[in-house]
Protein backbone atom coordinates (compact mmCIF):
# COMPACT_ATOMS: atom_id res chain seq x y z
CA UNK A 1 0.00 0.00 0.00
CA UNK A 2 1.10 3.76 -0.83
CA UNK A 3 2.37 5.58 2.17
CA UNK A 4 2.53 9.44 2.70
CA UNK A 5 4.92 11.27 4.80
CA UNK A 6 3.84 14.16 5.69
CA UNK A 7 1.31 16.44 7.84
CA UNK A 8 -1.55 17.79 5.87
CA UNK A 9 -0.33 21.33 6.61
CA UNK A 10 2.04 20.76 4.66
CA UNK A 11 3.35 19.93 0.66
CA UNK A 12 2.04 16.65 1.21
CA UNK A 13 -1.65 18.11 0.97
CA UNK A 14 -0.48 18.05 -2.55
CA UNK A 15 -0.43 14.10 -3.23
CA UNK A 16 -3.40 13.53 -0.18
CA UNK A 17 -5.09 15.49 -2.67
CA UNK A 18 -4.35 13.43 -5.81
CA UNK A 19 -4.89 10.24 -3.69
CA UNK A 20 -8.61 11.45 -3.33
CA UNK A 21 -8.96 12.11 -6.71
CA UNK A 22 -8.11 8.67 -7.95
CA UNK A 23 -9.37 6.90 -4.81
CA UNK A 24 -6.33 5.22 -4.20
CA UNK A 25 -5.97 4.00 -0.43
CA UNK A 26 -2.89 5.22 1.56
CA UNK A 27 -1.34 4.97 4.84
CA UNK A 28 -0.62 8.42 6.19
CA UNK A 29 2.38 8.97 8.62
CA UNK A 30 2.16 12.50 9.61
CA UNK A 31 5.63 13.60 10.19
CA UNK A 32 5.90 17.37 11.14
CA UNK A 33 8.27 19.97 9.80
CA UNK A 34 10.75 20.56 12.40
CA UNK A 35 10.80 24.63 12.39
CA UNK A 36 7.58 24.28 13.67
CA UNK A 37 8.64 23.04 17.01
CA UNK A 38 9.82 24.73 19.74
CA UNK A 39 12.50 21.19 20.54
CA UNK A 40 12.24 18.87 17.31
CA UNK A 41 14.94 16.87 19.53
CA UNK A 42 13.27 16.76 22.90
CA UNK A 43 12.07 13.12 24.26
CA UNK A 44 8.43 12.56 23.36
CA UNK A 45 8.66 15.53 20.23
CA UNK A 46 6.60 14.40 17.44
CA UNK A 47 8.00 12.85 14.54
CA UNK A 48 9.74 15.41 12.21
CA UNK A 49 11.87 16.65 9.42
CA UNK A 50 14.91 15.90 11.39
CA UNK A 51 14.08 12.76 12.94
CA UNK A 52 16.57 10.40 12.48
CA UNK A 53 14.01 7.74 11.15
CA UNK A 54 12.09 9.81 8.92
CA UNK A 55 15.78 11.24 7.76
CA UNK A 56 16.26 7.54 6.77
CA UNK A 57 13.60 7.83 4.99
CA UNK A 58 14.50 11.50 3.25
CA UNK A 59 17.82 12.64 3.97
CA UNK A 60 16.91 16.25 2.80
CA UNK A 61 14.75 16.22 5.95
CA UNK A 62 11.66 17.63 3.51
CA UNK A 63 7.88 15.88 3.14
CA UNK A 64 6.20 14.57 1.54
CA UNK A 65 7.73 11.56 0.61
CA UNK A 66 6.06 8.39 -0.30
CA UNK A 67 6.90 4.24 -0.17
CA UNK A 68 5.22 2.85 -3.26
CA UNK A 69 5.48 -1.07 -3.51
CA UNK A 70 9.17 -0.03 -2.47
CA UNK A 71 9.95 2.87 -4.40
CA UNK A 72 10.97 5.87 -2.15
CA UNK A 73 9.88 9.01 -3.95
CA UNK A 74 10.53 12.92 -2.72
CA UNK A 75 9.54 15.95 -4.50
CA UNK A 76 6.07 16.54 -4.21
CA UNK A 77 5.33 17.55 -7.57
CA UNK A 78 7.37 14.63 -9.13
CA UNK A 79 5.58 12.52 -6.33
CA UNK A 80 2.34 13.15 -8.13
CA UNK A 81 3.55 12.70 -11.60
CA UNK A 82 4.53 9.63 -10.56
CA UNK A 83 1.16 8.53 -8.72
CA UNK A 84 -0.71 9.89 -11.50
CA UNK A 85 0.94 8.10 -14.34
CA UNK A 86 0.63 4.79 -12.39
CA UNK A 87 -2.60 4.81 -10.86
CA UNK A 88 -4.22 8.16 -12.48
CA UNK A 89 -5.81 7.20 -15.81
CA UNK A 90 -6.98 10.03 -17.47
CA UNK A 91 -5.44 12.79 -14.59
CA UNK A 92 -2.13 11.41 -15.75
CA UNK A 93 -0.68 11.66 -19.72
CA UNK A 94 -2.19 9.97 -22.57
CA UNK A 95 1.01 10.15 -24.44
CA UNK A 96 4.80 11.50 -24.64
CA UNK A 97 3.77 14.83 -25.56
CA UNK A 98 1.24 15.19 -22.42
CA UNK A 99 3.67 14.00 -20.59
CA UNK A 100 6.61 16.64 -21.06
CA UNK A 101 4.41 19.02 -20.79
CA UNK A 102 2.55 18.09 -17.29
CA UNK A 103 6.43 17.50 -16.58
CA UNK A 104 7.32 21.38 -18.15
CA UNK A 105 4.14 22.80 -16.22
CA UNK A 106 5.30 21.09 -12.58
CA UNK A 107 9.07 22.97 -13.30
CA UNK A 108 7.05 26.00 -14.24
CA UNK A 109 5.53 26.37 -11.17
CA UNK A 110 8.19 25.28 -9.07
CA UNK A 111 10.76 27.89 -10.94
CA UNK A 112 8.75 30.67 -11.68
CA UNK A 113 6.12 31.14 -9.18
CA UNK A 114 6.60 29.00 -5.89
CA UNK A 115 9.71 31.19 -4.46
CA UNK A 116 7.20 34.24 -4.86
CA UNK A 117 4.02 32.86 -3.65
CA UNK A 118 5.72 31.45 -0.48
CA UNK A 119 6.73 35.11 0.53
CA UNK A 120 3.02 36.33 -1.00
CA UNK A 121 1.97 33.75 2.17
CA UNK A 122 4.30 34.30 4.44
CA UNK A 123 4.28 38.04 4.52
CA UNK A 124 0.37 38.81 4.18
CA UNK A 125 -0.76 35.95 6.48
CA UNK A 126 0.92 32.74 7.64
CA UNK A 127 3.32 34.99 9.84
CA UNK A 128 2.37 37.23 12.84
CA UNK A 129 1.24 40.77 11.76
CA UNK A 130 4.59 41.78 13.45
CA UNK A 131 6.50 39.34 11.82
CA UNK A 132 5.38 40.14 8.09
CA UNK A 133 7.47 43.16 5.65
CA UNK A 134 5.35 44.63 2.99
CA UNK A 135 7.98 45.60 0.79
CA UNK A 136 8.72 41.87 0.61
CA UNK A 137 5.20 40.99 -0.11
CA UNK A 138 5.02 43.86 -2.70
CA UNK A 139 8.00 42.91 -4.77
CA UNK A 140 6.37 38.85 -4.47
CA UNK A 141 3.60 39.89 -6.15
CA UNK A 142 5.13 42.59 -8.86
CA UNK A 143 7.22 39.28 -9.37
CA UNK A 144 4.36 36.91 -10.04
CA UNK A 145 2.80 39.02 -12.13
CA UNK A 146 3.84 38.02 -15.30
CA UNK A 147 3.98 34.41 -15.08
CA UNK A 148 0.45 34.79 -14.05
CA UNK A 149 0.01 36.93 -17.16
CA UNK A 150 1.69 33.33 -19.08
CA UNK A 151 -1.13 31.18 -17.01
CA UNK A 152 -4.15 33.38 -17.70
CA UNK A 153 -3.46 32.87 -20.98
CA UNK A 154 -2.76 29.45 -21.18
CA UNK A 155 -6.25 28.82 -19.47
CA UNK A 156 -7.68 31.71 -21.43
CA UNK A 157 -8.42 28.81 -24.22
CA UNK A 158 -9.86 25.34 -22.63
CA UNK A 159 -9.82 26.30 -19.11
CA UNK A 160 -7.14 23.44 -18.38
CA UNK A 161 -2.92 23.42 -18.79
CA UNK A 162 -2.93 19.82 -20.57
CA UNK A 163 -5.33 17.98 -23.04
CA UNK A 164 -8.76 20.55 -22.31
CA UNK A 165 -9.65 17.90 -18.97
CA UNK A 166 -8.32 18.55 -15.52
CA UNK A 167 -5.13 16.50 -14.66
CA UNK A 168 -2.60 16.39 -12.49
CA UNK A 169 -0.55 19.24 -14.58
CA UNK A 170 -4.02 21.92 -13.04
CA UNK A 171 -3.95 19.89 -9.54
CA UNK A 172 -0.07 20.61 -9.24
CA UNK A 173 -0.06 24.21 -9.94
CA UNK A 174 -2.92 24.86 -8.38
CA UNK A 175 -1.56 23.71 -5.22
CA UNK A 176 1.47 26.49 -5.67
CA UNK A 177 -1.14 29.20 -6.79
CA UNK A 178 -3.26 28.86 -4.04
CA UNK A 179 0.03 30.35 -1.68
CA UNK A 180 -0.39 33.88 -3.54
CA UNK A 181 -4.33 33.42 -2.33
CA UNK A 182 -3.54 36.55 -0.13
CA UNK A 183 -2.85 38.88 -3.29
CA UNK A 184 -6.07 39.37 -4.88
CA UNK A 185 -5.00 42.03 -6.91
CA UNK A 186 -3.24 39.07 -8.70
CA UNK A 187 -6.04 37.02 -9.67
CA UNK A 188 -8.40 40.53 -10.30
CA UNK A 189 -5.72 40.97 -13.46
CA UNK A 190 -5.89 37.33 -14.14
CA UNK A 191 -9.60 35.97 -14.58
CA UNK A 192 -8.85 33.17 -16.27
CA UNK A 193 -6.37 31.84 -13.25
CA UNK A 194 -9.04 32.80 -11.05
CA UNK A 195 -12.01 31.06 -12.73
CA UNK A 196 -9.61 28.19 -13.08
CA UNK A 197 -8.69 28.07 -9.55
CA UNK A 198 -12.35 28.07 -7.98
CA UNK A 199 -12.88 25.22 -10.24
CA UNK A 200 -10.17 22.82 -9.05
CA UNK A 201 -10.77 24.33 -5.49
CA UNK A 202 -14.84 23.01 -6.38
CA UNK A 203 -13.58 19.60 -6.64
CA UNK A 204 -15.06 17.00 -3.91
CA UNK A 205 -11.15 15.53 -3.75
CA UNK A 206 -9.97 18.88 -2.60
CA UNK A 207 -12.86 19.74 -0.51
CA UNK A 208 -12.21 16.50 1.29
CA UNK A 209 -8.57 17.72 1.68
CA UNK A 210 -9.31 20.80 3.10
CA UNK A 211 -11.52 19.61 5.61
CA UNK A 212 -9.14 16.69 6.88
CA UNK A 213 -6.42 19.67 6.50
CA UNK A 214 -8.39 21.56 9.01
CA UNK A 215 -8.89 18.63 11.66
CA UNK A 216 -5.60 18.37 11.91
CA UNK A 217 -4.42 19.45 15.20
CA UNK A 218 -2.77 22.91 14.53
CA UNK B 1 13.69 17.50 -37.16
CA UNK B 2 13.70 18.78 -33.47
CA UNK B 3 14.44 22.75 -32.93
CA UNK B 4 16.43 24.01 -29.82
CA UNK B 5 16.19 27.55 -29.07
CA UNK B 6 19.00 29.70 -26.87
CA UNK B 7 22.18 30.42 -27.11
CA UNK B 8 25.05 27.58 -26.03
CA UNK B 9 25.53 30.30 -22.56
CA UNK B 10 22.61 29.87 -21.57
CA UNK B 11 20.24 26.99 -19.68
CA UNK B 12 20.32 25.65 -23.51
CA UNK B 13 23.33 23.99 -23.01
CA UNK B 14 21.65 21.05 -21.15
CA UNK B 15 18.93 20.19 -24.54
CA UNK B 16 22.25 20.59 -26.65
CA UNK B 17 24.32 18.11 -24.64
CA UNK B 18 21.38 15.73 -24.23
CA UNK B 19 21.36 15.72 -28.08
CA UNK B 20 25.33 15.67 -28.36
CA UNK B 21 24.50 12.11 -26.30
CA UNK B 22 22.04 10.67 -28.17
CA UNK B 23 23.60 11.55 -31.93
CA UNK B 24 20.05 13.98 -32.53
CA UNK B 25 19.80 16.11 -35.47
CA UNK B 26 18.68 19.29 -34.44
CA UNK B 27 18.25 23.00 -35.39
CA UNK B 28 19.92 25.44 -33.35
CA UNK B 29 18.23 28.70 -32.93
CA UNK B 30 20.23 30.94 -31.05
CA UNK B 31 17.94 33.57 -29.29
CA UNK B 32 19.90 35.24 -26.82
CA UNK B 33 19.03 36.49 -22.94
CA UNK B 34 17.53 39.76 -23.23
CA UNK B 35 19.32 41.03 -20.29
CA UNK B 36 22.74 41.00 -22.40
CA UNK B 37 22.09 43.37 -25.03
CA UNK B 38 22.09 47.18 -24.99
CA UNK B 39 18.78 47.38 -26.37
CA UNK B 40 17.29 44.19 -27.16
CA UNK B 41 14.39 45.87 -29.19
CA UNK B 42 16.53 48.13 -31.26
CA UNK B 43 16.37 47.88 -34.95
CA UNK B 44 19.02 44.67 -35.83
CA UNK B 45 19.07 43.68 -32.87
CA UNK B 46 19.76 40.20 -32.30
CA UNK B 47 16.75 37.34 -31.74
CA UNK B 48 16.94 36.94 -28.03
CA UNK B 49 14.19 36.65 -24.86
CA UNK B 50 11.88 40.10 -25.65
CA UNK B 51 11.80 39.92 -29.25
CA UNK B 52 7.97 39.82 -29.95
CA UNK B 53 8.32 36.49 -32.41
CA UNK B 54 9.96 34.57 -29.94
CA UNK B 55 8.10 35.41 -26.99
CA UNK B 56 5.32 33.35 -29.66
CA UNK B 57 7.27 30.34 -29.34
CA UNK B 58 7.62 30.87 -25.36
CA UNK B 59 5.73 33.78 -23.49
CA UNK B 60 7.67 33.63 -20.40
CA UNK B 61 10.67 34.89 -22.38
CA UNK B 62 12.93 32.24 -20.99
CA UNK B 63 15.34 30.10 -22.83
CA UNK B 64 15.73 27.21 -23.96
CA UNK B 65 12.42 25.88 -25.98
CA UNK B 66 12.42 23.50 -28.46
CA UNK B 67 9.67 22.33 -31.00
CA UNK B 68 9.72 19.18 -31.80
CA UNK B 69 6.84 17.33 -34.05
CA UNK B 70 5.03 20.44 -33.71
CA UNK B 71 4.86 20.48 -29.48
CA UNK B 72 6.45 23.23 -28.02
CA UNK B 73 8.21 22.62 -25.00
CA UNK B 74 9.59 24.71 -22.54
CA UNK B 75 12.02 24.88 -18.53
CA UNK B 76 14.81 23.14 -19.86
CA UNK B 77 14.77 20.04 -17.59
CA UNK B 78 11.41 18.90 -18.83
CA UNK B 79 12.16 19.08 -21.98
CA UNK B 80 15.47 16.99 -21.16
CA UNK B 81 13.16 14.34 -19.50
CA UNK B 82 11.27 14.52 -22.63
CA UNK B 83 13.93 14.00 -25.49
CA UNK B 84 15.28 11.53 -23.26
CA UNK B 85 12.55 9.38 -22.81
CA UNK B 86 11.55 10.14 -26.34
CA UNK B 87 14.91 9.45 -28.53
CA UNK B 88 17.70 8.56 -25.59
CA UNK B 89 17.22 4.97 -25.36
CA UNK B 90 19.20 4.20 -21.76
CA UNK B 91 19.79 7.75 -21.15
CA UNK B 92 15.56 7.55 -20.40
CA UNK B 93 14.08 5.88 -18.09
CA UNK B 94 13.58 2.17 -18.17
CA UNK B 95 10.16 1.71 -16.22
CA UNK B 96 7.78 4.50 -14.11
CA UNK B 97 10.07 4.10 -11.18
CA UNK B 98 13.18 5.65 -13.19
CA UNK B 99 10.93 7.63 -14.15
CA UNK B 100 9.55 9.17 -10.88
CA UNK B 101 13.10 9.23 -9.63
CA UNK B 102 14.29 11.35 -12.70
CA UNK B 103 11.48 13.81 -12.42
CA UNK B 104 12.28 13.70 -8.98
CA UNK B 105 16.44 14.68 -9.19
CA UNK B 106 15.02 17.42 -11.52
CA UNK B 107 12.77 19.02 -9.62
CA UNK B 108 15.30 18.44 -6.29
CA UNK B 109 18.51 20.34 -8.41
CA UNK B 110 16.12 22.90 -9.70
CA UNK B 111 14.75 23.98 -5.79
CA UNK B 112 16.99 22.77 -4.05
CA UNK B 113 20.38 23.85 -5.87
CA UNK B 114 20.08 25.94 -8.67
CA UNK B 115 18.86 29.27 -7.02
CA UNK B 116 21.46 28.80 -4.48
CA UNK B 117 24.70 27.63 -7.20
CA UNK B 118 23.64 30.51 -9.51
CA UNK B 119 24.53 33.22 -6.51
CA UNK B 120 27.95 31.48 -6.52
CA UNK B 121 28.48 31.90 -10.05
CA UNK B 122 27.35 35.32 -10.18
CA UNK B 123 29.11 36.57 -6.97
CA UNK B 124 32.36 34.32 -7.56
CA UNK B 125 32.57 34.22 -11.12
CA UNK B 126 30.19 36.01 -13.65
CA UNK B 127 29.79 39.07 -12.59
CA UNK B 128 32.59 42.21 -12.26
CA UNK B 129 34.10 41.89 -9.30
CA UNK B 130 33.03 45.41 -8.30
CA UNK B 131 29.53 43.79 -8.35
CA UNK B 132 30.41 40.76 -6.29
CA UNK B 133 29.10 40.42 -3.22
CA UNK B 134 31.41 37.97 -0.98
CA UNK B 135 28.36 37.48 1.91
CA UNK B 136 25.74 36.68 -1.04
CA UNK B 137 28.40 34.02 -2.03
CA UNK B 138 29.16 32.91 1.20
CA UNK B 139 25.39 32.06 2.52
CA UNK B 140 24.91 30.03 -0.67
CA UNK B 141 27.87 28.03 -0.11
CA UNK B 142 26.74 27.21 3.36
CA UNK B 143 22.87 26.60 1.98
CA UNK B 144 24.38 23.97 -0.46
CA UNK B 145 25.77 22.14 1.96
CA UNK B 146 22.82 19.91 2.53
CA UNK B 147 21.78 19.46 -0.88
CA UNK B 148 25.57 18.77 -1.79
CA UNK B 149 25.89 16.03 1.12
CA UNK B 150 23.00 14.25 0.23
CA UNK B 151 24.08 13.73 -3.24
CA UNK B 152 27.13 12.52 -2.33
CA UNK B 153 25.65 10.19 -0.12
CA UNK B 154 23.55 8.96 -3.44
CA UNK B 155 26.58 8.71 -6.12
CA UNK B 156 28.38 6.70 -2.98
CA UNK B 157 26.69 4.21 -4.18
CA UNK B 158 26.91 3.41 -7.74
CA UNK B 159 28.50 6.30 -8.96
CA UNK B 160 25.36 6.80 -10.38
CA UNK B 161 21.38 8.84 -9.66
CA UNK B 162 19.55 6.33 -11.44
CA UNK B 163 19.82 2.80 -12.36
CA UNK B 164 23.50 2.28 -12.02
CA UNK B 165 24.24 4.03 -15.31
CA UNK B 166 24.49 7.77 -17.20
CA UNK B 167 21.36 9.07 -17.87
CA UNK B 168 19.28 12.41 -18.24
CA UNK B 169 18.97 12.51 -14.39
CA UNK B 170 22.83 12.84 -14.06
CA UNK B 171 22.82 15.12 -17.49
CA UNK B 172 20.01 17.18 -15.57
CA UNK B 173 21.38 17.16 -11.63
CA UNK B 174 24.91 17.88 -13.14
CA UNK B 175 24.66 21.34 -15.41
CA UNK B 176 22.92 22.68 -12.60
CA UNK B 177 25.86 21.87 -9.78
CA UNK B 178 28.40 23.09 -12.49
CA UNK B 179 27.17 26.21 -11.51
CA UNK B 180 28.96 25.55 -7.89
CA UNK B 181 32.17 25.06 -9.11
CA UNK B 182 33.40 28.82 -8.20
CA UNK B 183 32.74 27.05 -4.75
CA UNK B 184 35.90 24.15 -4.31
CA UNK B 185 34.77 23.96 -1.07
CA UNK B 186 31.96 22.10 -1.57
CA UNK B 187 33.52 19.35 -4.04
CA UNK B 188 36.56 19.26 -1.46
CA UNK B 189 33.67 18.10 1.27
CA UNK B 190 31.63 15.57 -1.50
CA UNK B 191 34.24 13.22 -2.90
CA UNK B 192 31.67 11.31 -4.85
CA UNK B 193 29.98 14.63 -6.22
CA UNK B 194 33.88 15.43 -7.43
CA UNK B 195 34.12 11.90 -9.18
CA UNK B 196 30.67 11.93 -10.57
CA UNK B 197 31.18 15.28 -12.26
CA UNK B 198 34.27 14.83 -13.48
CA UNK B 199 32.76 11.76 -14.95
CA UNK B 200 30.09 13.62 -16.35
CA UNK B 201 32.31 16.12 -17.95
CA UNK B 202 34.81 13.62 -19.58
CA UNK B 203 32.04 12.73 -21.68
CA UNK B 204 32.76 12.95 -25.57
CA UNK B 205 28.87 14.71 -25.97
CA UNK B 206 29.92 17.18 -22.97
CA UNK B 207 32.43 18.34 -24.19
CA UNK B 208 31.50 18.99 -27.56
CA UNK B 209 28.73 20.84 -26.36
CA UNK B 210 31.33 23.14 -24.14
CA UNK B 211 34.18 23.59 -27.30
CA UNK B 212 30.98 25.02 -29.43
CA UNK B 213 29.93 26.89 -26.58
CA UNK B 214 33.61 28.52 -26.33
CA UNK B 215 33.28 29.47 -29.72
CA UNK B 216 30.32 31.18 -29.41
CA UNK B 217 30.55 35.23 -29.81
CA UNK B 218 30.62 36.49 -26.28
Amino acid sequence: MLTIYGVYRSRASRAIWLAYEIGLPFRHVPVIQAYRLADPAAPGAPLNTRSPEFLRINPNGRIPSIEDDGLVLHESLAINLYLAKKYGGALGPADLAEDGRMTMWALWAATEVEPHALQVLFHRAARPPAERDPAVARAAVEALRAPFAVLNQELAGSGFLVGGRFTVADLNVAEVVRYALPAPELFEAAPAVRAWLETCHARPAFKRMMEEREREPA
